[in-house]
């Protein structure tokens, strides 16, 4: 079907706001009367709390508050505390214990940040200290210090899942392949460090300002921290400074700066300086992962087993999510009829995991997508086409209960090997290392060696029923006289171009101008109920809420239209601020005029509607479940140029081919497409938060690499359009997919371009010269 | 019916900011970057602008605009512009003469107040100075100064109305009585002055934060001042420091505002100083009346025939209105089955009237009050029983077309006679004049004579149809998780309680604690639809559209409380936050559960209702119409002492009885007695804007004379409860009632007391001395 306006590029409704510096970021917010905070933290890594004086502190002119543990209603956060209280292991100020170097010890609310940072230095605390663990496999050895007393062997959660008969896919199996491969730390490096204002309402209640993309989650989780019911908390989302899932949960700051503001009876803002922003928030979980693959030797696959241990840090923040997640999906990669996922998350005396775009897939698909190019090449199969061989289908459930509706995955395989191969020739198609090219020794490197690396990805493209048994939106729809909309979602925009994609939807609907579109979100007070923004999950499920609140304000527009027009409403279509009679382009009224005369009439009426979107999925159990309305698939073709002597790696050229359904926003999916490309290729080639003796070493712009501008390579994303049949249009979620093949499409091309492999992130120069020497030694030529 | 909520006084949802200090006044509102605007004013009457040289204030350093008429797109201001643009007779700065003292002239805005008030007194204008014309009755002169060209006589609008045959009901009448009454210029005296802020967005909308009573219209007056589409304008209300009608319309301070914003790029503001509140905003029209009545001996009357002039100053603004309202609703206190009004509403150069709770009908309420007691007198008729005689009834239609439902006009003459003679014994049963009792001497004052008297009142009730053909309001519903209510309503509260009264219709339709409902209006991009609160309106409309979607919203609730009760939907009932099944108190659920029931699960939804309710009314034409839904009656007995040697009057007790139809909030209509009572007083008393040249004498608070807590009587507020059908819970409006028969009871009941009669308000001591010495010279004893 033809539309009007969704699937051309529409101008970002948020665009001159933001060029114009007019737009409110959470540090932003500035408020009368307001104090501001600073928390003071622990310098150790490990260490018994035994006294803490404020006096000194407290005596400070100019300090209006200090507090600590004691001050606190002593109620622990953890992730999805309202679904499992024993993940809840992580007070916002320590009273026992710290178990690393950022712990929150103590916080202040003074009348400037300065004289709230010196007063921090007043702050007296005697610490017992006690031996840190830093590597989680050592963490689970017998007698290893135990970060938390009642976790025996540092173990916070196990997780099992699986489908089929891993011992009969195994016994099935002609080959079987077995390879360990870690993962990083990665930093989210959000341009805004993170924030909190907190304004106490003269009734008592609350008001948080916060950039923040699960404005109701975060109600009920600074509520819960704080001991009061969800109502006596409003959240006001303000624009974000990158999300990338950093802004998914409460951190440690919220409960601080609302317990201050509480005392105080004053506003509070804390804002984190860029090292707090790195130390204290929280990172991409390493994973160290043994992937067991059996295959026949036609390459296809018959089992899958994982073997995971997750660093989870000092706390297990959403641990148990992003491994359940990475299981889930990484299980459902390619036809595996028998799988089995076995993680256990462990403590260690460092800086914590959280939620980062990807969620647990990028892991776990640097392993798959690693090792299908290591068994294409034992079996001497084309790696595209083993893959091909493996792929999921439209129409299928995969063993974990996934109902893959629309895929794509083996058109972007055609498309992505296609465009990539395109430059390299017929080198892609043998299956052997090092059989790219000679490099262009080009700008004064020396680069030796080319080649091309392909990998597919497996993700939700249909929301992710998650947080309690519901993955909702809801939309409000206000018709104004003059043929204006107000469009009041649940569902914010994080800067990914959602407001646009919802007010897009919207004008298709119901006609309206997109300049005549208001976009409203992010206050829980006013806005409908929304899960919030993570899972890939925005476009679809409030693009369809906007579609049911469209639909249902249409209908009554119709109505009045048919009066004025003397029409069957069903012959109607609404277009361009007016509604006309299909067929016959002089029969027309304007929005303005139908709106009027439905008002301004006896018995009148304003045209509202109001709509609530669920998409039909489950919540995943333990044996999986169809936690996501429609599935992403897609490939990237990585080409590479390598340094033998150096290690340098450099990305030449990403080509990204997903499936999205169908775009809403051509341009803006592009984006998000570039953007998580490059994130991507930023987790595969050089970011790593480095530790040394529980410090973070890298914890600036500086010496935590990330790729500039500079680095970039030339990425195009192409579009399978598979339309999706519950996606808005057809579309599905394009926000996470891009950042997960990357990495090990970058792996694979240099594996091609030289013949080495590498089974640890980030491929950094000494790792690469390694696994180029250990290649060597292989095989000497 | 039994209610758990509605008629039970209600802690004001307000009340804990407002005591704390923490709500935000339109004079309150500060922002970035802000600039302050100040407004040159015309210091002659009548004026021909020759020349405005701006040149010395904009080189002024800090100076940011000076703006005069060019800079304005041209667009004159009126009263309902859109329904008749002839009506519109105001540019926001005057282009080719000034009008009176106080006429705008020309605009600055500077980086802050002091400069741009520096810059003022830098513009210099040349005028050539005009014959001035002050008194309407001159104005109507052939050969007079015409104040606006066009306007022969200066007679700028006319209105004649009626119902019967009014030769007829001349003809049928035994007396005519023919008297003439002419009423003052009375100032709002809120306590805000008045003001506006701008802030152009980048996207090139304005924001206006308004202490305005009608959000969306102002933004349709603002946005046609400008030559904009009403969605390029926002109006965020605040709260405001008092409306009484002043705040209905937009003044010329908007679009200037809008203006100087516009061309700095930059948030400007503007707050009056009061002598500016006093002389550039508005006043009561002033009225002269000639009221010719037509009775019959027994005191049935058969005729009424108001001549009137109104004085509209220099321009029309609401003159059209207030004169239709006062046309409406004087002709239908009483049965009187032939009528006629006739109305000039006449240019002058002075400060121009506009809205003023009671919109006309205090006006011509005192001519036919004070006339009944003077017909009463002649006839030999106790005062009560000749109004009793002609009192209107329930289910009768007026000759203009009024359709009464309920009302209690009998019964509120019955209980304020009954109540307002108890302390002056029989002396009220005497029509004769000066049949009041000896005063106490008390307090030092020197009081002789106390006397007693009576008015009624007709008013609209159930809102008023008048802007456009709607009379609406819209409501949006949205329950959380946690079981608590967001209300987001079209209609917002001025200070009189309206937020207090719909939270409590929300309260008992939806069984949500009071406390547990967050109350939101007043952002036009936000909330649904409201005309705006006047004509005493709020609770009617209002209260009815939160009933209306409340009641949506509760069958949503019942059926899913339904299946956790395994109740059939019927049987249940809410309160205190819970559903039960009625008759088993031990079988319910709370609220939170219902919510979170419907919410989390499989193709969940959560609770959100939209409702417009739009009073079954007619927009009056000529004759008449039907343009409020119910309609309020009322009797006020103001006991007065008098001191025959000054003529100095104290009101010792006002009684006022009000078919209020259903109080939903007690303490609240009582607030809204006493103080619309106190401000009827000031009206009958005291309150007069005085003039001398052009000039207002006493623009200030010390020199107008309003009452103060020590001139306020006992005031006693009495229900006579009629549940009107059509209202909620049965309510009727009771926002202006109070303000309409003070000035006549008090008249009436200085006559009383001496036999003085008083034909003109207010009944100052020189007044009401000279009225003493008449009526001493008619009846020497």
């Amino acid at each position: 079907m033809q539309h009007a306006v969704v699937g051309r590029t529409a101008l970002r409704v948020d665009a001159i706001e933001k060029v114009t510096g007019a737009a409110v970021y959470g540090v932003d917010v500035t408020l009368p009367r307001m104090l501001h905070g600073k928390i003071l933290r622990s310098r150790l890594p490990h260490a018994r709390i035994l006294h803490i004086d404020t006096a000194k502190a407290r005596a400070l002119p100019g300090v209006k508050a200090v507090i600590t543990a004691a001050d606190m209603p002593g109620i622990p956060m953890g992730f999805m505390d309202f679904v499992r209280e024993s993940w809840a292991d992580c007070l916002p100020l320590k009273s026992d214990k710290v178990r690393y170097r950022g712990d929150e010890v103590a916080a202040v609310a003074a009348i400037d940040a300065d004289i709230a940072e010196e007063a921090l230095d007043l702050i007296e605390v005697e610490y017992e200290e006690l031996e840190p663990v830093y590597d989680p496999l050592a963490a689970m050895a017998e007698g290893a210090p135990l970060v938390h007393e009642h976790r025996a062997r540092n173990i916070a959660a196990s997780l099992t899942m699986g489908g089929g008969d891993l011992d009969e896919g195994l016994r099935a199996a002609e080959r079987v392949f077995e390879h360990t491969f870690s993962t990083q730390a990665q930093a989210h490096c959000c341009l805004e460090p993170r924030q909190s204002v907190i304004r106490p309402e003269p009734d008592g209640r609350l008001t948080l300002w916060a950039s923040t993309q699960m404005p109701f989650i975060l109600r009920h989780e600074l509520a819960h921290a704080l001991g009061l019911p969800d109502s006596r908390v409003r959240v006001i989302k303000t624009h974000l400074g990158a999300g990338f899932g950093s802004r998914m949960e409460m951190h440690c700051i919220d409960p601080i700066c609302g317990r201050l503001a509480q005392l105080t009876n004053r506003p509070v803002k804390i804002v984190y300086d860029r090292e707090e922003e790195f130390v204290a928030t929280r990172t991409r979980h390493p994973f160290r992962m043994t992937l067991r693959s059996g295959v026949k030797r036609d390459g296809t696959l018959t089992a899958r087993h994982f073997s995971v241990v997750v660093d989870s840090g000092a706390y297990l923040s959403q641990a148990p999510g992003v491994t359940s997640v990475a299981g889930g999906l990484g299980l459902a990669l390619y036809r595996v009829p028998h799988t089995r996922f076995e993680a256990k998350m462990v403590y260690t005396n460092k800086p914590y995991g959280g939620a980062f775009r990807g969620y647990g897939n990028p892991q776990v698909t640097f392993a798959i997508e690693s090792q299908m190019d290591i068994i294409a090449c034992e079996l001497g199969i084309e790696p595209a086409e083993l893959r091909r061989r493996n792929a999921n289908g439209p129409n299928e459930t995969t063993p974990l209960g996934h109902v893959i509706t629309s895929c794509g995955l083996r058109e972007s395989l055609d498309d992505a090997q296609g465009r990539g191969s395109a430059s390299l020739g017929p080198a892609l198609d043998a299956a052997r290392p090092a059989a790219g090219s000679e490099a262009a020794r080009s700008n004064g490197r020396r680069f030796t060696r080319r080649g091309l690396g392909l990998a597919c990805l497996f993700h939700v493209g249909g929301g992710a029923r998650f947080h309690g048994d519901t993955d909702g939106c809801g939309v409000i729809l206000k018709l104004d006289d003059d043929g204006s909309l107000s469009l009041i979602s649940g569902a914010g925009d994080l800067g990914q171009g959602l407001a646009t994609v919802q007010t897009q939807v919207a004008a298709e609907e119901l006609g309206v101008p997109l300049d005549h579109i208001r976009f409203f979100s992010g206050d829980t007070d006013l806005t409908p109920w929304d899960v919030g923004i993570h899972a890939s999950r925005g476009t679809f499920v409030a693009g369809n809420a906007v579609r049911l609140a469209g639909r249902k304000l249409r209908e009554k527009l119709f109505a009045f239209a048919a009066e004025l027009l003397e029409a069957d409403a069903a012959d109607l279509r609404a277009a361009d601020g007016r509604v006309f009679v299909q067929g016959a382009p002089d029969r027309s009224v304007s929005l303005a005029e139908v709106a009027r005369a439905a008002h301004y009439r006896e018995g009148g009426t304003t045209l509202m509607a109001e709509a609530f979107y669920d998409p039909p999925t489950q919540l995943p159990g333990r044996h999986g479940g169809n936690s996501s309305a429609a599935y992403a698939f897609g490939t990237h073709a990585a080409e590479v140029e390598v340094d033998e002597e150096t290690g340098i790696v450099r990305v030449v050229r990403l080509t990204a081919s997903h499936d999205i359904g169908f775009p809403i926003n051509p341009q803006g999916a592009e984006g998000q497409v570039e953007g998580g490309a490059v994130q991507g290729m930023g987790f595969g080639l050089m970011e790593e938060m480095r530790f040394g003796g529980g410090t973070t070493l890298n914890s600036n712009f500086l010496d935590y690499k990330f790729p500039t501008v500079l680095d970039v390579p030339e990425v195009t994303a192409h579009w399978i359009i598979t339309e999706d049949p519950e996606g808005p249009y057809g579309a599905k979620g394009i926000a996470e997919p891009a950042i997960i093949p990357p990495a090990p499409a970058i792996a694979n091309a240099v594996y091609h371009a030289t013949g080495a492999r590498v089974f640890e992130l980030p491929l950094t120069p000494e790792r690469v010269l390694r696994a180029l020497r250990e290649a060597k030694r292989a095989s000497p030529k």
